[in-house]
């Protein structure tokens, strides 16, 4: 079986929004088993919206599209359907209860445009709306099977997720079994190597490496007409991954490298402070974008002067001056001046060239050195990271993230990325 | 005259990535003119590809595609794109010098898949790739235009501006004049009343507003035959915007509100210096994502706990006592900390509920103080930003940089969005 997703509406065509929606439904479906072999935006034209539905009827088993259910004259996705099926709109007593209940809880007055909203193709079983007014559209047609949901993606995704996905796994032979290991601190490369894939690859198992600033996501799946036996096989390679790459792997979406640090400092009781230059509060950002971060993250300070690094981290000047600001020397000073300032467990600390300018021939843009220090332990890694200045800073904090994991789990420092390490005692 | 985009690559089908290259083109096919009257994603699936490439020709009068050029054997797009014109793959040795020397100046050695780069539909001109190895491709066929474009996002966009939009520009009967004003601290519906709008927009003028989290951005834009006249049009929109919005219009894209603050600091010979607590290193980060900000920005402090504040900003533990963390009292001894301390010419602050949890009936999730300090200068503003823990934070950076735009260049305090404002000696 294969699906078509039809995205309407003009802003996407001119680029005013990314289609996320278009994302979100392709994942989906795949995760169904239904895989969409085809995307199509189209603008908000009734004969264009018809002609391209019409079309994907003639393809697809399934078929879904997004926008243009709203309350406004260019939301013409309604009229365009009903048409296509010579079908006329009914009013739908319920949608307009729900409609009526929605503009109750906001304590807003309903327009008279909103009554229309209750106006339902009589071919098409009306899906409930909870968090907006626009109801969506299940049409069945000679074995095919057409479903109009509203553009604004949390009203799109609830329909998805809830009344959708249980019909389509209903509608298909296969189950497909899906699990997503992060990883961090491993090119691509290294990691293949390491996985030895596409040898080591089960011929009834997918592994996609999915790149990021972050890291590699590597997305495990299987299928089978047997959801058991596919999830035995999913989880079975995902077993050899953690085998052969566990300590590169943090956890699976939807965490995040900075969420599960906070869960394991949470759990050992320990609490952490940042010195940075070269990222500038990126890393602190990162931390304290978990909810209840303030438990576990006393400060941080941004050191972007050396004055300023003698005066919140006192760091003695002449330290600066023989080692440079960026050395592996005033990176431990940083993380030991800040663990000190915070009584923390972990001090942590980055300081690099994040360019564009500023680099040298021994200290290139993209260097970076991390401190670390902890109780009896004191080192600095130096990383490499490239031309891209926010991609750096990006890139830094999340090795700096990884330090702290590391120590934490008792894991070695990694070496795949870092190009030195220094020990200070 | 009208344009289709084809995006290829089974990784956005599945939702594995987001289509932004889609967008780009979109907005840059408008900007020329030509706009784009449909999208199609397909797979890396030859006869796919084949098959909507002529479909494309039949409608639409320029086609660009993007992905699939790549040296791995599911980059197919060249083939399909060679079959379909029944021309041959032709070795081209500018091409093939091109990619030479993209290896050489990366200090990497070349793979004899590398060297299949160079292999060119005889039907096609290459366009050069000054970011990668894969050439594009320009086809014209019975009066229709196909651009065959890689998928790498800087890749294709550097093809995009500096090969295809000044072909296009000869092709379009119609100029479009377009001019894409930031605005921020002022939400949507009080700036269409500024403006008065629709009633105020002139017939042959074009206003989009564009929400952000980091404000409105207003896209003003004109049509004409006569270039001339469409970008006069523009002007005198966009003065009108001027004239009653002015002070909320930080600058016209691609400029930031971080890197405006950077030129004014400059200009002004002026230092900055921030403490955070609820941003907790985001306002930091915008500030230093701008490159050369070390010239400006001296340090930032992000005080998580009170002992923080006390300890880095020499903050009484009594004032916070007495009127909580979260206070005017508060930010404004927090701005005047990290000022004395850097001795800088501002010192900006944030202190708010950044949620999920921690509100109060009068401190709700969402409330912010920032503090300013300046020479003679003292005071604190309240805002209500919401339940998005992330959002606040970013919504609150902005609104911090906007009250620094606004110190520098004589403007009032903001309104719109301030819900309180208290002066202090």
């Amino acid at each position: 079986m294969k699906a078509e997703i039809i995205s309407i509406g003009d802003e996407i065509l001119i680029g005013q929004i990314v289609n996320t929606n278009a994302a979100f439904l392709g994942e989906q479906l795949l995760n169904a088993g239904i895989p969409a072999t085809r995307t199509v935006v189209v603008g908000d034209d009734p004969g264009e919206i018809a002609m391209t539905v019409r079309t994907a009827l003639e393809r697809a088993d399934v078929i879904i599209t997004t926008g243009g259910l709203g309350p406004t004259h260019d939301d013409v996705t309604r009229t365009a359907i009903a048409s296509l099926f010579s079908s006329s709109l009914v009013f739908s007593p319920q949608v307009f209860e729900d409609v009526e209940a929605f503009f109750a809880r906001r304590g807003r007055s309903m327009l008279p445009a909103h009554r229309d909203q209750a106006l339902v193709p009589e071919c098409a079983t009306p899906i409930r709306n909870a968090n907006g007014t626009a109801p969506g559209f299940d049409i069945q047609r000679d074995g095919r099977r057409l479903f109009v949901l509203p553009g604004v993606p949390e009203e799109m995704k609830a329909m998805m997720t809830d009344y959708i996905m249980p019909i389509l796994a209903a509608l298909s032979d296969d189950a497909i079994a899906v699990r997503t290991l992060l990883t961090t601190g491993i090119p691509e490369s290294t990691l293949a190597q390491l996985l030895d894939t596409p040898a080591s690859l089960p011929d009834d198992v997918s592994l996609a490496y999915l790149p990021s600033p972050f890291g590699i996501r590597l997305r495990v799946s299987s299928r089978d007409t047997d959801r058991t036996a596919a999830t035995r096989r999913c989880d079975a390679f995902v077993d050899t991954i953690l085998d052969r790459a566990g300590e590169f792997v943090f956890g699976e979406a939807p965490v995040t490298l900075a969420g599960l640090i906070g869960t394991l400092l949470r759990e050992h009781g320990m609490r952490l402070a940042a010195a940075e230059s070269c990222t500038a509060g990126t890393l602190a950002s990162m931390i304290t974008d978990v909810p209840g971060s303030s438990t576990y993250f006393d400060r941080g300070v941004v050191t972007y002067s050396n004055a300023s690094k003698t005066d919140l981290l006192e760091i003695p000047a002449s330290l600066i001056e023989q080692h440079g600001a960026v050395s592996a020397e005033v990176a431990v000073a940083m993380a030991r001046g800040i663990r000190r300032s915070a009584a923390a467990d972990i001090g942590i600390s980055t300081t690099g060239i994040a360019g564009p300018d500023g680099g040298t021939d021994t200290k290139p843009v993209g260097m970076v050195w991390i401190g670390f220090n902890a109780d009896g332990v004191s080192f600095a890694c130096r990383y490499l990271f490239g031309n891209d200045r926010i991609r750096t800073r990006q890139r830094a904090s999340q090795a700096a993230l990884d330090l702290i994991r590391r120590h934490i789990l008792g894991l070695p420092r990694s070496s795949s990325i870092v190009s030195e390490t220094i020990h200070f005692s």
